[in-house]
């Protein structure tokens, strides 16, 4: 290849400017001759002439087609601007060929696990409830207010799920003194032991911590993982807290425990988004409730950018990807895909 | 004196149990032998009694008059279960005769640690006021609902006042990359810099920082040092975390800008407890409300009963005390005690 | 396949009981049909009789050939005990198949760090120094014993390579509040300032840090990389560490400048092993002399075994390795393979 | 007191450059008048002259009699230059009249500790021996190297005093991930582990540490606390490091003991100083030995003198001092003055 190495970007659902600064952009253009680099989505045309000389494609989904990748004989890498991997995309073929595929989680991973810890204090410390009481008028004051309050300092914290949110979320507990356990299927002990995580099975997680962080993407082997049956193992006046996917919790149990008051729940992501106005969660005292906001913040869209130029820097000097989520054959074919559409961050 | 020291342990408004764990409280008593011990205020003569030879006196405020004082021939501290030092005690008779005063102070500071960073953390992301949309139905999601949210990694972080408070809050900030500026009349620049503090003046604290925490005791000096003109230097979108006393801000002001949309503010203090219904903080889309309650945990009181038995061994055992806060000629006068009353954690 | 899966086990030039604890041991027993796992090297009819059924082989080098590779019909993994990559094997062929091939690298990373801080004290304080001159009866006491003494907080300090040692040395200076500015060609400065290093060119870190880490892996590139050019650049009294490898370093320019007094070194590896005994960095008064020691470490061998079992239990469990170092096809050919032989923990 | 305080700053047997920047003696010359400022001793017709107006003393000693001190009726403080307290000071008229007495020894702390790990790491890895070994041609390469080295990571360690050096070494310490315990009959137990520290007694400490730091403070109680029985008990292998006074080891028995290869020992401190040329410490393989450098760095000087200005601010703006170490009623009689003269920092 002669010249800057062809990149074909086409962000669409997401724009241009939401994702790449102005100083990342710049150093784009330096580095890459872009192709498209607009906000709508590239025609088929317009895609399909590039492509062969393309060293990497920016994109949402690999809407393009298998026959417009079997012409991708410079394709080094696609990278995703979603922080799910594509979903169309042949990756057997990628994988044989040496085509690296990236996807944007990581970017996502200080915003949500910000948000986590957030939701987790207003929930242990009655923070949105005891808000509501000032506004309303009905608020008990001093110590008489801190009923079902509770200090996170030296509590038990369980996460479910340790990847790139987890490992985020970790320092930001540290200094509250929790010890901190892990169940993940796709990790072993070893590996949770060498960051500092105690590893432990979900039932035991669920009946020791009192803070609960349910972290894990969506795969197709975690739906309703936190089951009825399992909710129930959670200790009376403890915290959940969901920001990963709703569609790895049994959300009609999980509305009715946390209706009765049996525990906490802080959520940012539902079955079914927007929620239905009259579903019973909205109405429930112990839930701190968001709108899938978690991951969905300015400066979060701004690390996708920045991960993306890194990488493609790295891609452009022979050098692996750094930055970003490599595609894993052992895993790819497990994630739920088919939810990431809707996903945390998209 | 013979056998174990005497010591009179008079707590009320606080109970014993309110303050002692069970594990405390057989410490406290292999330790001394404790005088009245009881939840109701000791009587005047049973006190009277016993003054003469208390080695130490656990009690709220010293409420026994100065002649009491004279006669504690054997005295050698004055531990108070309250956040404020004892407002009727002569501390010049005491700093005479080397007796110690010490305050609980410091069993509140990871309690108000945690909940101004709760709080600032509520407001910075919008949970408490996104929780509200919710349960009202007029939520806005994914970005949308982000319009006045913002991370905390990497801003610039204000301390208004950096005593036990402040040095509590400090490493749970410190994960998310803030730096950390300070002002604080009663320590010295080199002091705070060799804390890994910025030490500014109010003014550029107040234009400079994204978060500012104030957390300065009430005194002689800061009455209403937040005023109108000085608020209004804090940046658009701002957060201010106020959970000392609302003593130190021009409260009506602080009402009206918050109000007004200029800043966010969470509010744990205010000017009369409970706040009048209709005042109109309560309404005020910009704030996280909450009901004294940031000192006012049970987790809280148990460690000033941890705190008192550490420093009445330390005493006994012929050292300084090492926990509690002590009193300072310098200082002791410049404390706004006749508000302590109503204090934090009062 | 049936059953546990099949792993040839053969480490030779290491011993079994040198890189498995007797609870690894266990582990590796209970999980994979271990086919060999003997000290003396796999007599090659074993091994060609084993490899069609082997899901992983464990060796110190791919002496086995490329026909023995093509007949490997269920291979998975290509682990090794070394911290190099095996010099023999076709990556071609694994990379299009999809065999993992991992390094040991990373067990050594915490021996290798530890020692390269133990050295750079050793070389700032003159702990080495000092010992010898009260051997010697010629002492200076006091100040006058820390003329040429300096303390490592607050000094900038330079890393040349930034990988597994470079992880692990970070958080060991962490709490001397230096600023740590690395080189990496194989790093872009987007990935280094991700984890709070500031990225530099090569000269500028000579010039400016008081303290030089030399962590490079050795590649086709970096022979001689500290050229006497470079070596010349480095300030007055300042200590260079030399942990890696020789080949990154003109050694000849390096033992003049440290006999001349212009810095101090403390070298762990040398251009031959043994050095000569008549080699003047013998004699250096400047220098601080280690036999390649800092990855020998029985701790370090049995991090070997430990990260192994644990990477073949992802492996069986059908899940990406996990703590080895994966070989990325970017970078596999730039490895300096060929003096991995003597390598580091080799 | 019109215009500046007067201060007498009289620092002789420190320079005054050695003590003090040209920023810091800047800063003290903005903030408060200063009386002779001189290398030699201050004569004592121009102390008494000036004595009765002084606001504080700046002193390595108060070598200037009872009656000057009873003069003083503007001394709020004496500030030493040495890491020691005044020797002959009337500590209970300062006590009485509110005179505050200051020490230096927190300048020294960082340099201490930065020593004490550098000695431990130096004698855990066999750094100096192996150093010595290479000068001499015998040296042993890998892992024959290091048959008497063992990792610090995860050992547990002991303290022996957690004063301002264990303080300061503790955070160099953590990294490790070590279990710190420590020894220290001036604090409570409640105290210390309220800074994460697990208190034992000695004997545990000496049985079950793998790295034991003595650390403490010569006081009337401890000398040679560390006596032969209890150096017995330390384990097979183990490294002592003696950075305070050799005043609280019994030096022939802990000779023997690392003469006879029962443990290793790094010793910066000795019963004389300097030690006989043919003591048999200085021959014993098994020891790491500095001439009492520990504390006598020209960085730890100069923070003698930044914090001497910044509690001469403090006190200069009627505050109390923060950054010195104040004498404390209960420990001042404790302390075993008379080794202070040759010692740390002295």
């Amino acid at each position: 290849m002669r010249g800057k190495p062809l990149v074909i970007v086409d962000p669409h659902f997401r724009r241009m400017d939401e994702i790449f600064s102005a100083q990342d952009r710049a150093r784009l253009d330096d580095m890459v001759e872009v192709v498209w680099g607009k906000d709508e989505p590239m025609p088929a045309d317009a895609f399909n002439e590039a492509i062969p000389n393309a060293a990497a494609v920016i994109c949402a989904d690999w809407r393009y087609g298998d026959e417009a990748l079997a012409r991708a004989d410079n394709l080094r890498a696609v990278l995703t601007v979603s922080g799910g991997f594509p979903r169309h995309l042949n990756y057997d073929y990628c994988f044989t060929k040496g085509i690296r595929v990236l996807s944007a989680a990581p970017a996502f991973a200080r915003s949500v696990a910000e948000m986590a810890l957030a939701l987790a204090l207003a929930a242990s410390r009655d923070i949105a409830a005891g808000d509501r009481a000032m506004r309303e008028g009905n608020e008990a004051w001093l110590h008489a207010g801190n009923a079902s309050a509770f200090m996170l300092y030296g509590k038990p914290a369980g996460f479910i799920g340790y990847g790139s949110i987890g490992r985020a979320l970790h320092p930001l507990i540290t200094p509250f003194g929790c010890v901190v356990s892990a169940y993940d299927p796709w990790l072993t002990d070893g590996y949770l032991c060498s960051l500092g995580v105690r590893p432990v099975e979900l039932d035991a997680l669920l009946e020791t911590s009192k803070v609960i962080f349910v972290l894990a993407a969506p795969s197709v082997e975690n739906r309703a993982l936190l089951s009825r049956e399992r909710l129930e193992r959670i200790q009376q006046g403890a915290v959940l807290v969901l920001v990963s996917r709703a569609h790895v919790v049994d959300f009609d149990a999980l509305t009715e425990l946390v209706a009765e008051g049996r525990f906490k729940a802080a959520i940012d992501v539902f079955p079914a988004e927007p929620i239905s106005p009259d579903h019973p969660i909205r109405r429930a005292a112990g839930a701190v409730l968001s709108a899938h906001r978690a991951g969905a913040t300015a400066e979060g869209c701004r690390e996708i950018g920045e991960m993306l130029v890194d990488d493609l820097e790295a891609i452009a000097r022979g050098l692996p990807p750094q930055r970003m989520q490599n595609a894993q054959p052992e895993l790819i074919s497990r994630y739920m895909t088919n939810t990431i559409q809707k996903g945390k961050g998209a």
